[in-house]
């Protein structure tokens, strides 16, 4: 087995870990968060996504929030960006990195996106071409990578034939998404490998969730095919929408840990981000009011 | 990565999952959760342990289960037996298997059984050649194999010289304890890879607890070291004294439904062990008497 030197690890909580709840962070809020999670080390960081506030009332404030993000020297932000709308919003902002997404499942692609697989390939094709114009930073990310919850086992081809386009397009980086926490670390080391040796440049990630405890599992198997980069959320938030009350994204803390007893290097302060499973969740919960929906 | 077309797995629900509880089963109760056990499909069952009753009062009915032991056809028992006393009560019953055990770490010797680890040695060598003449199965079992939670991380070299002595005493199987959960897969697949080279003809298996979250990612480093039987415990009982309210043995369901998501066959009934995961602390807590201490 393979235990590499270092780990990187992008926080997402602002974005992934409050889009499915239900209670709304303030911005003045958002920032405070922000700025302790910077100086826990984090260097990467998804802030929010450019969604249609009807969609995701949680992250509402994405221009707001955006415009008073501190620019920091070392520190890279990154958004999500679901449309031509959501870019010209992004292209209002300072964040380097826009990430352009689709489901690899074309089941999970129309309920999510309301488009089907090649529709939104075509789509994000556009979009990063744009993107690019502008000197952003690109993460192609391929969503129900692994498993979707309409249709099963996503085969691989697919997942290939999706990669292969995105990297055309000149995608910095290509993000591999367990989107509802079904995948095993089979299935995650045979598609990251082939990834990895079908696109020996590509810079591969992985955003896991830990819907069914298998989100270190997976880094584990992540790690073997070659993957150096993991999303990961404060207090594991960011529970899935088909498996209610499941943890969340895979726990920065808990991936930490389980990095440092391996001894693999991270640039993070371990015990500031266990603080945070704590505070986070009191303050998301018991200070602020929740979504009218 | 090696994804093997068949894993066992040992219940040891009636022994480690009970062990720690304040709770006690009767000994009518322990054989209608053993007989269900058997009808799911498990054949290797560690039932108790011939400990003082004193120690571990919810295994003070050992010798009266042991007699009421159905004896099936396929089925094999195991016991636990830490002294001569324990091997004298286990020799008057039709247990096949014993498991002889000591602590790697001498810290964790010393407290757990008032012995240094070449005491236990010792002592365990007479136990082996006992009931060897007795033509019973036996199970050489080291605890804390990994990590101690004294002493910290156990060398290598400590828990080579310990299965070498028992190998050399002629168990059929060399059982590895991650006694509290602290280890993680990197010293879990080197050790048990060290060994398999070491002594290519020992069957060799892991007993592992889920304390902070990694049994799932040991079962997956062990099976790249070959190992390919595991204990579990129905709903994951038999939590850590040493981290009170933390998870207990790896759970028996999530186990096999680990193993079933990555085509990895064993020959249980998963949808029976579901069950068991709310049925069994129903009984366990709401039906029994606390046990009087």
């Amino acid at each position: 087995m393979i235990f590499p030197e270092e780990i990187n690890v992008r926080d997402v909580t602002l974005r992934d870990g409050l889009q499915n709840e239900n209670y709304h962070l303030s911005t003045e809020n958002k920032l405070r968060w922000l700025d302790r999670i910077i100086n826990a080390g984090f260097s990467c960081i998804e802030v929010t996504s450019f969604v249609h506030p009807k969609w995701v009332p949680a992250l509402r404030d994405a221009d707001e929030l955006a415009r008073q993000l501190p620019m920091l020297e070392g520190v890279e932000y990154e958004a999500l960006i679901p449309n031509q709308k959501g870019l010209e919003r992004f292209m209002n902002t300072g964040i380097g990195t826009a990430k352009f997404f689709l489901s690899a499942s074309n089941a999970h692609n129309k309920a999510n996106l309301n488009k089907t697989t090649d529709e939104s390939l075509n789509a994000v094709g556009d979009l990063i071409q744009q993107a690019r114009k502008d000197k952003r930073k690109i993460v192609g990310g391929i969503a129900t990578a692994f498993t979707c919850p309409y249709s099963g086992n996503v085969p691989y081809s697919e997942v290939e034939r999706i990669a292969e386009r995105l990297i055309d397009s000149g995608v910095d980086e290509l993000g591999l998404g367990d989107t509802i926490g079904t995948a095993a670390p089979k299935r995650v080391y045979e598609y990251c490998s082939k990834l990895a040796d079908k696109f020996p440049d590509a810079l591969i990630s992985l955003h896991l969730h830990d819907t069914y405890g298998y989100g270190l599992t997976n880094v584990l198997a992540g790690m073997q095919a070659g993957v150096r980069l993991y999303d990961v959320a404060q207090a594991g938030l960011g529970g899935c929408p088909y498996a209610p009350g499941s943890p969340g994204n895979i726990k920065a803390s808990q991936v930490l840990e389980f990095l440092e007893r391996q001894d693999i290097n991270f640039e993070i302060k371990l015990d500031d981000v266990k603080t945070f499973d704590r505070e986070f969740p009191e303050v998301l919960y018991k200070k602020q009011n929740k979504v009218q929906s």
